[in-house]
């Protein structure tokens, strides 16, 4: 069972906007990219059909807190940590660290909402029950990691 | 003084993703050109040089609940209404609404505080009050508003 | 029967870059925001299921050349125009002017050949004709405006 | 002295479309981060003030053929190849190969051209000479691998 995952990546030079820092919507990316990775880690992929019938995984709440800027070429390592585990909806902290500074200095902190949903014939959404094949292989982080 | 703005704009193919809707990052980008419009709506730019020293509006705080997906070609009315003005940080909610459904729908709502800032000899910023000429055109909005 | 189509634009904070100026890869958002709004100036979406099978329109080649930068807020308008019409492809030509210029500047040109495809039952994409529907819209351009 | 440089990526969600592949736009943020990749494995960075006075590279032409689509997760080789070197420009082709894919699959085929500019007090680029130091570095791919 896991309960995080880490991630680094580099700063490129089109997430950056004409204040010369990473955009801070791509903050959002770089959540979705560990979330995804995460996933990878259980052994399975956000998107790949491992379930009948499919599900999905919107967000139904986003969030960030900025401290420091990212520029071009920082190395930023993303810390997953799943905050909350529901019968239909997970929630995630995020801790945003550079590492090209010394010492390394968290810059920013997220968090996510995400609902499991199916599809209808209609293409609409609707909640649904995670699946036990991913639900057993997730737990909630310790108490003291979330602080 | 002004304490709201509205803009609509038309979903577009590079803003969905593989799931068929908006990418949940492209509100972030949506409330930011709606700041900017509010801005421009004041008589000045976020970015032209209209103060001296040059201020920044960097984002500290910036999170979004989803109602309901958006898709392309999708008429999406954005909100922007300003919640808590401080001598040196402005905070803004938004309103998402989607124009092409009977009657319009919410599908979303956001916020963001941001700061206001100069910038030293070496570019790191500082935060700074808002400048006169810009603080004495905004109010917070009424309270009935912002529930 | 259309051979062109003209949009405009103002260039938003978050489709700058570090060096200041719009990111080279989103003329090619622009071009299809405006191949897109072409289409529906002929009265259908490049999305709508307007024809059995449905059909899409990849790309199969992208050009552009970049005269002149653009920035924050400039006003930039999209002219596209038909410049080839084959059973199974279009190609288009697409002339940026920034019209906050006295006088309006050409700032870019760009170009795209896009193939109509239907899909098969596992998703894999097959080149098809143009459905008459949409043919019988489009023309070329005359030739002296495609110079 | 170099002339090629490779780099591997995973395709994320939020680079693909509601067409279920990778962006044609992306493609071009690709090429960009292998020719960022290709100066850091020179020594040097696109950016980082390594002269004076301080360059930079702007695009004056891209181009791109797409022959097969990216999907979410796949692993995608960009393989950068200097094609053309002048006292002021370079000349880059790009090989983008799914590896993913048994025998990996070219998909994609790009180019650039960067032109090597300083910019005034007012901030208008000018076009320089590459710096020595740079030029020293960096010789044209022998002809058989740019057929």
């Amino acid at each position: 069972m896991a309960y995080e995952f880490k991630t680094v990546r580099s700063v490129e030079f089109y997430e950056t906007d004409m204040a010369g820092i990473v955009h801070y919507s791509n903050f959002f990316r770089y959540m979705e990219a560990a979330e995804h990775g995460f996933f990878r880690s259980l052994g399975f992929s956000v998107v790949t059909d491992h379930t009948h019938p499919r599900i999905g995984w919107p967000r139904v709440h986003a969030a960030c807190d900025y401290l420091q800027p990212l520029r071009f070429e920082d190395q930023v390592e993303i810390h997953l940590l799943v905050s909350e585990m529901k019968t239909k909806a997970l929630g995630y902290v995020f801790r945003f660290r550079k590492l090209n500074a010394a010492p390394p200095l968290e810059v920013a902190r997220g968090k996510l909402t995400v609902v499991c949903v199916t599809h209808d014939t209609e293409g609409k959404m609707k909640a649904t029950p995670i699946p036990k094949s991913v639900a057993e292989r997730i737990q909630v982080a310790p108490a003291e990691l979330l602080k």
